[in-house]
């Protein structure tokens, strides 16, 4: 019923696009993308996609305007030569913690991406752990929200998580975190950061719940610059902890991010590899779990019109 | 620019409606609403509505359903007869809490209610406290999303909140919470519910956060069945507390509700209006404050094109 | 080309869904419709329905709109489980007498459900016996309109015309009786009912054509609160027929129908089983035709590709 | 609120364009349609239509095709050349008769055309007498159906109308005429056509109702080639009627219809000047009654926002 | 995965429909469309299209506007068939030179029709030779836009063309000339024609490039009136050539270019059968190349899914 | 009819942003634009726009996909602000060259812009010379195209143009540089570059028309890479000119084109302040004409519904 699967890639994380085709069973499709010298991006698909059942693998990777830009070029591309539907897969969403309007007279940006990838042809998004479950609500095309929770909590299974207990690293992300506190059985505790009018400490973090003296597991769906999360380690070694480890879905990592972790007494950094992480960044700390083969199921059954519902848990 | 203003009511709350014109100065628009026998609604426009700026007034209330279709026949009635901009005001928005796919093969009713409005011809949205403040991006229409939480806080400013602690129900209405604190000024707490393999008692209910002692008022966007409130009041008188309030925005105070409320130790349980309130339900611990006022000069503000941002806090 | 087919239901007509399931060889498809307190409804799909061919069966019977909410949320929870192609089969079409303006400032409201539907995704639908013909217009999407007339002519073949006249209720019937009369090989006469000035029988029943000493079959499109079909069958007995009987399609029976019709001097009454007939209307003298096969079949060919114009006659 | 009226015209009915004019007291748009030998039609729109409220009349005329290409080229270019809004005038409205699927795979041309002028740029259709009042809902955009019959009633009242009976064509017809029955006060009878098996006379035209020694008026919604006009006239003077006169609200007259007329016993036919009647049809018995008052009222009325339902009577 | 291939056509070019059919191997559907005396054209398509992949076989040829709003029909009575897709076939495309806004207030008439299209519900177009490439992005559904200029070029090849100079008769030309004078190897002249102020000879034609002496080919996309065509043609002898011919893909030939042509001095007029020529209009200098056979292998691949690449030149 | 002006600017192009406000007497909107370490822009509009005719100001200029993006959240912010109208103008239009699918499997890249910038809520476009005239058929929304070429006349009508050859550098460029030719009262020559087998010369670079012993001046819509100006100039040169100049109306001057130009005995460069120069690129022989006024009254008309279309030649 489905057209013969294809994948292609953008610019934005080939090795995870490779990795998902290397657990598909699948070629990655062949096309040109030329950035010429007045930026404008050429993208020639070199291959057939007539009536084929196409999925573009692009997350959202630094850097990242120009990535969403090359995206919706590529899905015009394979539109326009005909292929029977087309799958964005968007592991990181572009824009994703612009999700609300939380002052006056500003853009809800990911409601705006979803909008731009449906104007540019896409029928499907495949997508991994949005900041807020609501942004699926965000796409008149269908969406398959993947999690990565269950593959996050057999590493921490494994590793052991006697005396830990859970950190949400804010009010916003409790209910996050509550999933990994019931599912790895943990106690759970929220940090909660106020302003204060003196000026020295503008804020001040304490934290609701009980931490002292236990293992911290902070955890959150991305690492962006990692400010908060340096604020949040510090603020728990404060109150008591005797380790902090940290758990993000989506390692972003911009900035200067990686100098701050190397700063602080974080003894672990778990993310996945939704966002391409080149090698320079790649410290011992960080501990990097792939989500290629659950992409590369979930692709596959999509193809073959087949439940994904069982390949993750949801929270 | 816009045309002349005019304020429609469907049966959903029609005091709200009164108020809200009684405020803003305007004479209820006439048109009548009849149910035949055969259940089908026929709505007549009593007034010609030809380039008029028209607001429809109808929340979600009881029957919910038998409202939202009348709602949507109400607008495409307007549209029809050449109204120039309709704007839905639905303070209680329909549909509300089912704003994500938390489970496989459900429907975002939320995102559906709203594509509903746009199809029968709202051009406009103006609602209060969204179950999450993301449903905002559902709209493809302009949508004005007030807050009830300066109102509220007022009105705990006045009664006094000496040794009080703000209580978040569940991990999910954390951040809804933290807003109160903050601005009240107190510290915060965060009941965690848990499945035990214990089959006697099914959940336990422990707290994050410290309680003991203190005057609890539990914060929350709406109050159903109150069977969650209950439990959670009861468990906060487990734990040592001293009195328990809420303070939810929408009451709706669906089924047993508040024979459930009577027969619980709560001292207090402030509400909003947006949603009807029959007198039966009206018992002396009731509260109710009304957001009649703040609607009415939305609705003026945004019929003169006059910015509203500085009405309500955001959160 | 197309997927499996596959048939749900909802609330409004179960025994309908199950006879059309038996006649089409197919099982009725799993799914959960839960209302909960605050009278929200919500569906969860049962089995997997990607890349499916499915049919949603719900007439529009009592509580009507409570029922046509449950099948938008139906329809919307299908699509984004990715169904290929969801038809909703509506044998009694939603709000189908709202089908023109006749007064200033109404709704058209079988165009209006006809807009939600496609909103909520229903890519096709199928119906029966629409009041007008002219409402196939109001749909963008492919619309499948069985007429129940063969069924009903063969009923009353078997019965025997002898001596018999078709009879149109009104003018606005003509058209419609026509039909049958032409089938039946039948002379016709059309009701004529006028506003007097005399206000103690404000309007007057005449006949336009001969009635006298025969037996009179009046055919009209649905009987719902039944108030016109008896005034007529008086009227009609007064005018010296020999005896009334009644046909129509949708046997809506709103009200104090069955009260009515028992109170009067109709021989009997013809009606399908498009709208669902609790077990205390089955009066004797009701007699139902089934339009499950007719149906069965027509989903069966939709799904096959096959045509179904020669499933039933047009007129 | 509403931009400056303006008027322009097509080449399907200039006199009745002209009529409008000065009734409304406005200049007649200037622009220039030229057809050039390869029969591409171009329009120059030759003043500035910015920001103005501009209406466009052109009904449907013969050549029939030609003129509906025109009207949208003509709608596309000023929505190009930025008028705030253009309402489509076609009080014979194109393909009206084509308002149904009566046979399988025909199109609802009807249909199609509402749609085509939506595209080309219409946000709004002024129109008169539809085939069938269910036509108005094949509009997303608001539509305004104005009625004729309280001129032409005017008319018959003047003209005097004793000893007359209004008769309905055909059953279809059968509502329309109930219309002019009622408000002139006189009893209806109508006309029943049956295929018989004899080959010599295929069809008997039989009468339903009385019509004996009477002053028959046929009313229909329009006159096209007659041929069924003829016919039923024949008939009615085979059935014993006095005197039969016709009025059709649409004088399409196409093809060899005042021929046809000419060599039958009808005394006289009244239409309307909504279709352009060249002078070489303008036989003496053909009365011709002008709406354009009527139209330029409700173009009036529309651009200034005033309600028009009180320029007509709606059946 | 696409349906069964069928073949429609209009009456615009039957017997390009019929040679494209004979090259696929497929018999043309069976359709009526009937012309009524009120020159309403009735569509049947009098065979099952449910599911299949339907191509509309229908240029643009004389009468223009009654062949488009006949495909506008014919696409849409298909549509409500219930087919599974809709190709129109275009291969000369309705009011393509239309594709610019070079004057104030005209339509860009060419779009117009690709949204008619589209509005009537074909889902890709299949057209040859725009008269400027950009057209193409006047779709939103799929276009192949497949060039004769390969079929021409052979040709020529054949014939010889020693001592050639291919001419593009305006600098709008000089693109479309390029391809043949850098595929034929030859030198180009482009011809420039400007206004004077001399009243007698309002424009002077000069050549640009060298011509003297030479066999000119005049390459143009279409010769609708040839008044142009014989303006250069006359103006190359008087600049010296020793013999013009020309090569046009649409041959419109409308109004009386057969007899301006008959009375110049062109050896010959090589043009396409993509419109249709009438019998009468075929003079012996008139050499017409059948693209039946391109059409029908670009029809077949693309019911196949297969890439149509590779079956032209694209320049 | 239409709201108060307000002008807004994103980063691409602030100079030209202000010389427009400046020449149009309004002050440029108050806005701030917030790239965060994850890349992610963020845009605040921080006055209110309510009901307001905006217009932003954003042409493509380097960092080109970045400025897109910016775009793209600024129309959105403002549109869910409740702008009355939004008008993007784009002097120099994204991907303008990217408007013609020349090759199997590429992108039209102009129209999905067109199509972004519609999705984002842009109700207007404004742009000056686009590559291609068929462009404006890729917008739904009404769009002004501008064009300098006026301007650049009376520039080089000022300077004087004696013994002047107005040369294209391709055959594509042969219709826009006929405009100038004919202003200019000046001859014209085209450029005729080719392919050879020669694989140390690939290409040989003729001309077509006369050029010896002249001042040859080039124009084009744009310059960016210099690189084909280079080859033109050169060229030229060889063939005996006496001087080069060029005219390009949008200087986009990319990677080394300024050390390009600076190479070559080219010895004048005329564009306009379409796309932003940074004054290291401002070398004495690039003359830069300024478009702002002509923006900024058609700005001023298009708010007050004036034509525009005196203030600039079309061609």
């Amino acid at each position: 019923m489905t057209g013969k699967l294809k994948i292609f890639t953008g610019n934005a994380n080939v090795p995870l696009a490779k990795e998902i085709c290397r657990h598909a069973g699948v070629r990655l499709g062949k096309c040109r993308i030329v950035k010429f010298s007045n930026e404008n991006i050429k993208v020639t698909i070199d291959e057939s996609v007539r009536g084929k059942d196409v999925f573009v693998i692009q997350p959202s990777c630094s850097p990242v305007n120009e990535h969403l830009v090359e995206l919706l070029i590529l899905i015009d591309a394979i539109k326009h030569a005909s292929a029977q539907r087309i799958t964005a897969v968007t592991p990181y969403f572009p824009y994703v913690r612009s999700d609300k309007k939380d002052e006056p007279r500003i853009s809800i940006t990911a409601r705006l991406v979803a909008d731009l990838l449906q104007t540019a042809g896409a029928a499907r998004v495949m997508t991994m752990n949005l900041h807020s479950p609501q942004i699926q609500g965000f796409f008149r095309v269908q969406v398959d929200h993947l999690l990565a929770g269950k593959l996050l909590c057999e590493h921490f299974k494994k590793e052991g998580t006697d005396n830990c207990v859970v950190v949400a690293p804010d009010s916003g992300s409790a209910k996050h975190a509550k999933y990994y506190a019931a599912v790895l059985g943990l106690p759970m505790a929220i940090m909660d950061k106020r302003r204060t009018d003196d000026s020295e400490n503008p804020t001040v973090h304490s934290v609701i719940g009980n931490v002292q003296g236990k293992r911290a597991i902070i955890f959150d769906d991305e690492v962006a610059s990692a400010g908060s999360l340096c604020e949040v380690t510090r603020a728990l070694h404060n109150l008591g902890v005797r380790e902090v480890q940290a758990c993000c879905v989506h390692g972003v990592l911009s900035g200067s991010a990686i100098e701050r972790i190397k700063n602080i007494n974080l003894s672990r950094l778990v993310v996945t590899d939704t966002v391409y992480i080149p090698d320079h960044k790649k410290i011992p700390r960080l501990h990097i779990i792939s989500v290629a083969e659950l992409l590369a199921k979930a692709i596959i059954y999509t193809n073959q019109g087949k439940s994904i519902s069982g390949l993750y848990d949801r929270y």
